[in-house]
């Protein structure tokens, strides 16, 4: 995906997006962040609806982008694949072009298919936030991790970053990777092999160990084990995937003083993240969830303008 | 179903409706779209809530009563079968009268079964629209698509639609037969002998093979094949089906200059409608969602006037 | 469970709650009532979000907490376990702490399990509702009840109401014993011995047969059924369960000329009420479901304060 996937409104992708690009936004976010500090909030989409549409279950997003959607006044049409004419047979592409045809600004959708959001935005006229599609991209994650670490460092020139578990099937890493890349931080992929995408040694260092790199970085970034691919030999079982991939306690105590560990959630406790490290000190699995809100209040804001 | 199903400010069918109350009702609905062009849509139902009681999957018609309802100023309660005290065994009707005791000012309600829209008017002192009931009417979309035709053709008078399919199971249908007589137009229904209504040959021209017909047409409507049915031996295969009763980009060329197609949605593309004819010039299927929301707001300011 | 689960503005169970604190929550209760007969209602909400998360399907309670939310003025995150991360697998609490590290002002939460509520309430900042948890309380339920008693009765000193069914696993029994005994009324529990809670004799009077004890009382509450529980030979069938437990027309001609009828909902008609009983004029039924609005508004008021 070229630059053309994040040109104009909506947000498909932050690959190839520029660091100034990137840089704007988040300015916004920060801004909407102010306002939401002072409860100052304009209803900037007053008289706006939004469509949240989620082809795959999800909480912390859809529910993020629906009260970022009402803070800036918007109302919002919720749609999930149970309960909707998907279960008719109709194409996702139909589905999508009559829900534009409702008179909706935005689009907002999360499909387990890779390229969805894509698809979709060239058959509609309307912007479309991409809110995850398979294993290509999860742009507004990958903001508000890199908003999340710059409230923490101002910048992220000079920081390095190692994100770590199932790379391969990660939209979270990917979109981490361009981001963070983008503003100035190294970047370090921790994979087993196996889960390690081919060429990503091009754009950054890669490693097979946690322990490798855990004393040297500024902050390791978790990925969601899905435990359903246990079953598909991508590796042999969670205690395993625990000992070499896990943020455990004994690991963490390795980690730079003021290292910071991230994680987009939902946690599988005491697999790729210890229940002592994700409610401890360095964690900001919560202020990741928060600042989510103005993240996207800036994304829709950008795609209503 | 006699006059009294749309008497007062239910709207339970357009059976038996007169031409003035269409027409003033279709009257409304082009002054909402008229607001909505102009953004001077007045919130005549600031404080009001709207049941959406969807006893069945749907997306279009569910959303479209939402946008409806929200741009009009009111608060939807959405409720679905799934997620509900009806799997707790709860009767229909005590569900009813437990959301009308709430306080909502209209249910809009669809339900597999036919007549529900009906028991539940009769049930309730809160006035009931009916969303799709079985296979007996779906009056808000006989009102969308007779808007649709009206608003490229003035009036329907003098002017022929065939509504072509499963026309026995199909409460699309059978709104659109009553609505567009009511309004003057030349319906003919085209569908396999073994789903064709006994007795619909009394109120209007049908006819066994669409190729009859699509020349002389004003407008060709497809109906739904609701895939399902086949394992029924309504018709043999939805090769069999579309060979016979598809509209198809050979049989749309046969069609009259300026004749225009509709569907009510979901398209099985290539069984009853191909996909050149869906998205080709001829095709209101997206005009016929967008008009679908003024359409529901006059229904819901008549229901909550 | 102490005073402590109804501490601050949480409203996690009613056992153990004085009645000054009863009388206050319902003189709210009472004078949003007047609020909305009147028009009044103050949005005191506005700029407000309440989750409303449903680990359990529920048509009444959830619908009637969404409602309550918006008339106050306050934006509704719906949440239910379907279609969720749950289904990812991720822990009850760390669903919570996400959902209140969007910064939502009060989480209204319906779990299967005795005890989700007050769990959640430990673990975040955020005032929590209990909606029902397992067989443990639902305070917003005997808080309606009381509510609909006091609008007939003025007080209920001197008066007496048997709470009549599965007495065991229900939450609505536990929260209106410690509700009306609170608030001076004497309560008398019917169930059979097998689903009579152990100790409960010492709480209050107890018995095993409706009619040892219909003639005399001021209202009968039935209890809801659960004919899933039939199997698990708590009773033998429903129509036995109906002979011994359930309020017949016959058994209700046996009651005093005002006496009063009150069940939860869902009813199983013909089961725990008779359904001439259940649309008869000693049926508060259909009140307890309206006045379910003002309590719940008061709750939540309180909860945001």
């Amino acid at each position: 995906m070229t630059d053309a996937a994040s040109e104009g409104r909506s947000l498909l992708g932050l690959e190839g997006m520029a660091r100034p690009a990137l840089e704007q936004l988040l300015a916004r976010a920060a801004a909407w962040k102010r306002s939401l500090e002072g409860g100052t909030v304009k209803p900037v989409l007053e008289g706006r609806f939004v469509a949240n549409m989620f082809f795959e279950d999800s909480t912390r997003t859809r529910s993020s982008f629906e009260m970022a959607a009402k803070l800036l006044g918007a109302e919002v049409l919720n749609w999930t694949a149970r309960g909707s004419s998907t279960s008719k047979g109709e194409t996702f592409l139909d589905t999508v072009r009559n829900v534009a045809a409702l008179g909706v600004s935005a689009m907002v959708i999360r499909h387990t298919e890779s390229g969805c959001a894509q698809l979709a935005a060239r058959a509609v006229a309307v912007p479309v936030v991409n809110a995850g599609d398979g294993s290509h991209e999860h742009p507004s994650q990958g903001l508000l991790d890199a908003f999340t670490l710059l409230e923490r460092w101002g910048r992220l020139d000079g920081r390095t970053v190692v994100i770590c578990g199932d790379v391969l099937h990660s939209r979270v890493a990917r979109s981490n990777l361009f981001a963070l890349k983008a503003l100035g931080a190294r970047v370090v992929l921790c994979a087993p092999p196996t889960l390690m995408p081919p060429g990503f040694d091009a754009l950054c260092d890669t490693c097979h160990a946690l322990d490798e790199v855990v004393a040297d970085v500024d902050a390791v970034m978790l990925l969601r084990v899905q435990l359903e691919r246990m079953s598909e030999a991508f590796f042999p079982s969670a205690g395993e995937y625990a000992r070499r991939f896990g943020l455990t306690a004994a690991r963490a105590a390795r980690m730079k003083p003021d290292a910071l560990v991230l994680h987009p959630g939902p946690i599988n406790r005491g697999v790729e993240l210890s229940p002592e490290v994700a409610d401890g000190p360095r964690s900001l699995v919560l202020q990741q969830v928060a600042n989510g809100i103005p993240v996207r209040m800036a994304i829709l804001e950008r795609a209503c303008a």
